[in-house]
């Protein structure tokens, strides 16, 4: 649409939405105006259980607490102490998968794509709590042996928002955005990250050891939040 | 620039020129005019070790030669029967890395990160025979032991192109274009695959086991080459 625009003269509106953009571009860069309310965090989600009190008791023993090894980057989420091992159908074992805490409703394994091949179990992509046709696995601790029928899955890649978040990219609970990370030589867009909002949050992208390691996350260079919107031209 | 557009007449050469748009549109989704020469075929290269003839000597004997197990996709390439253990600087192992033929000027080991994590290495994503400036490794061979100083490496994702590909694509040797993997719940664009051509080439994506498993390849539903072009409008 160049030859087009260049070749009538502008109106006022046109200049003043051009210095307008000029001067929202100049700000964000400045850190001004624009500026992100919280730091674009990406952690990476190694392989893990969640488990119900149920199941704690079963397989670490009656009246068992989880212990806190290290405060997650989320408020009052943690790795534990404790770990179980995890065996898939053909008796292939995963012998020390951390447990997060705290306990949940429904216990829950969340592996890599490259762990459900060693495994051998074919994972389904899911957000988390949603098990519905998946398969389980035998998880076994200290005192005692659980079979999950269901629950064992790859956690589907999200962002985690708080309300300011929320409002800095326009976005809601629920809807989807890209990531972008830049990296020598293995430069990826991840999409459609769903977005997981709520008060007390912080902003924070999940993804799995896969996606990490596809992008050497820990050399990235640099890490974008991106719309997932059509370049205005072609509306036209 | 919508508004813009929408306010003036258009020219013949305008009508004209959304005319053509639509029919090439059409053509290409209906695999006429614009259709591809040849099928996008994405492989995943799993780690695997090139030979000079000197080091293929030295790990299986005075006259070795390899030999055939499967013949790859580029004609006249194939993975050997013949597999050599890999030893890292704190002696990790892999202890069968397949040997790929034929044998090369320089021996070269191509990994993925993941492997890079186990062995101990960090791994610089490089173009194949590109070696200065990279880690070296042990390799071990039933005749004997080859010290490589160099030539650890993760090959730079890359697609090999043949003639008619390069005009399909409107794209020459060396330049760059992005691979956009639709994949339930992994979707993946990754950035500026490397274009190498050669006459006798075949069209064909080389992604390493991150990244393979990252977008879960296998049942991935589509694979698509883009342009690593701004859209138009941002030229405005």
């Amino acid at each position: 649409m160049t030859q087009l625009a260049s070749s009538r003269a502008y109106s006022r509106g046109d200049v003043e939405r051009v210095v307008r953009d000029v001067l929202v571009k100049h700000f964000a860069w400045a850190g001004g105006a624009r500026s992100k309310p919280n730091p674009l965090v990406v952690n990476i989600s190694a392989r893990h259980v969640h488990l119900s009190p149920e199941h704690l008791e079963v397989l670490f023993g009656k009246g068992a607490q989880l212990e806190v090894q290290k405060e997650l980057y989320q408020t009052g989420f943690f790795a534990a102490k404790q770990t179980v091992a995890v065996v898939g159908p053909r008796r292939k074992i995963l012998p020390e998968v951390r447990v997060l805490g705290p306990c949940r409703g429904a216990s829950q394994v969340e592996l890599a794509f490259t762990d459900g091949i060693s495994l051998g179990i074919e994972l389904p992509v899911r957000c988390s709590g949603v098990h519905h046709d998946t398969p389980g696995a035998v998880l076994v601790g200290p005192k005692g042996v659980v079979e999950l029928t269901a629950g064992v899955i790859r956690a589907e890649r999200h962002v985690h928002m708080g309300p300011a978040d929320l409002e800095y990219y326009g976005v809601k609970d629920g809807e989807r955005m890209h990531l972008r990370v830049e990296s020598r030589g293995c430069t990826t867009v991840f999409e459609d990250l769903l977005i997981r909002a709520g008060k007390n949050i912080k902003l924070e992208v999940h993804l799995d050891t896969d996606e990490g390691n596809a992008v050497n996350l820990e050399r990235a260079t640099r890490v974008d939040l991106v719309k997932p919107e059509p370049c205005a031209c072609r509306h036209q």
